[in-house]
């Protein structure tokens, strides 16, 4: 097995809203400070779980420009840059070269299915040739239940074949182990992330560098404890919490399930609030997702310091 | 049957690119006229055919300024506006509202999948209560194998009990008659257009008022020939021809096909070019394509003018 570097784990940091879906910036912030404090290697902000495609291309960037300037480094963040539109892709991509993130995490363009490989393959060749600067490293994205477009094998060897200086890695939310672990084996150095702690322990046994996972919103510390013990005997027992808390939240819709367990951490009700489509738990399935968390004697997170009010 | 007023044939607009994939607005724009002279009664331009969610939202505003204004009268536009964030959608549909649209023709956000009825709805509900316009008219856009989300019947009933004033129709791409005819069954008075002129007869004796066709981009004289003899006996003999020559096209993708026609038609390649992740049709594909629809007695659409370069 090559023998890569441990990146960590990579949070898809949740965004939080008022009232009026409005983006609380204050509240974000808080949570990305919380997150990394937790132990999170970085943020991959702007994420499925962070409701990215519910915002605009104007509120990523201001986000990403408020992380940055209340001091979150930016080589700490993999932002999510990839829309169904290259214009905008190209513009946020390029805004967040600008910002100095350690990377982009590029979906495919999503509307379009049963897109062919080579106009998979175009649409990022198309961003690397346009943005055009040597300090931008790509992750994909693939993430086919949600985007209905994915990245094949063979798509990954074209791009790796061109561009392997800028197109590094994979977050691989497949939810099939067989796909990552052929990604592992195919591609040496190529940074495999998979999509889900499920298979952490799996992935760095074969090469992985880590995780990006939705729920490490609520559960990172475990995370990095196990990546940090992964040699010890203890890693297994470890993996097998991982999987069952990963499995009782994972019952429930991800986003609005992730947004529950930290409202009610914190006392903070505002937490709940997601934008259409997706809508916010009921409290008798929060209620639920609570007390199968308790009987896995889960430790709600606790937070930080007392959250700023937006 | 509910006496509905006919609306007629509304195109999907394809959208023309340069080499460098720019927009091409006085193709489009040549496009456009030559649909409007062809019989169209009005053009549904930034629909899934016109690559839509592959152009920025600028990039659509200043393609509908320019049809505007080079004489294009607004009250022929119905513009799609529906995006996967709600600042998009809410700033796009201002847009169209205030330059005068007969309506616009909304997506459901469709980044996120197995969403809830209630999330669907609520998209929709919030886009009304922000753009606040009495002169906002919605058709909701059915298309559930492109947008991986789609209009229940509950969800139209929930929205029309609430706003009958402004969703007031929908274009139904399902590719199931069961499900149009169900929605003008349903929905008296609800302004019902398949998405295929697959349907256009057997909807216009249902209450129909029209269609809204990728294949109108080539075809849409002989649909409008169709809804103005919709009575003679001719009719079912119309719906025949113009059923073989949708079938003949819709064997491959419908954007590029669609290209490929017009390229040929008016002996200008550039129309073949898209955006990726759609990909040119090969020159074989086209040619298979092009004897088809000779055999089918398919006259190739004549351009209204000279075209004007970019």
């Amino acid at each position: 097995m090559p023998n890569r570097t441990i990146r960590g784990v990579f949070v898809p940091a949740l965004t939080p809203f008022a009232a009026d879906l409005a983006v609380d910036g204050a509240r974000f912030l808080a949570h990305c400070d919380w997150l990394l404090d937790q132990g999170a290697t970085g943020l991959a902000v702007f994420g499925t779980t962070s409701e990215a495609n519910s915002l605009s291309g104007a509120e990523r960037m201001q986000l990403l420009d408020h992380l940055v300037e209340h001091g979150i480094a930016a080589k700490l963040l993999m932002p999510g840059t990839g829309c169904c539109a290259l214009p905008d892709t190209v513009a946020l991509t390029r805004h967040a070269v600008n910002r100095g993130a350690m990377g982009v995490l590029l979906l495919p363009p999503f509307y379009y299915k049963n897109v062919s490989d080579d106009g998979v393959y175009a649409s990022i060749a198309e961003v690397v040739q346009r943005v055009a600067d040597p300090r931008l490293r790509i992750y994909l994205y693939h993430i086919p239940a949600m985007a209905g477009v994915g990245f094949s094998l063979s798509v990954i060897e074209r791009l790796l074949k061109d561009s392997a200086d800028t197109v590094v890695g994979i977050k691989d939310s497949s939810g099939d182990w067989k796909n990552t672990e052929a990604m592992l084996r195919t591609f040496p150095g190529f940074e495999v992330f998979p999509g889900s702690e499920t298979w952490l322990l799996d992935a760095l046994r074969l090469g992985g560098v880590g995780c990006i996972s939705a729920t490490a919103n609520v559960n990172v510390a475990a995370m990095r404890a196990l990546i940090d013990a992964r040699d010890s005997p203890d890693a297994s027992a470890m993996q097998a919490q991982l999987s069952a808390i990963r499995a009782a939240i994972q019952k429930y819709p991800l986003v609005s399930a992730n947004k529950a367990i930290l409202a009610q951490a914190l006392g903070d009700p505002a937490w709940n609030t997601v934008r259409p489509p997706l809508t916010a738990m009921s409290s008798d399935a929060a209620g639920s997702l609570l007390n199968a968390l308790a009987s896995l004697h889960f430790p709600l997170p606790a937070p930080r310091q007392p959250l700023a009010t937006a």
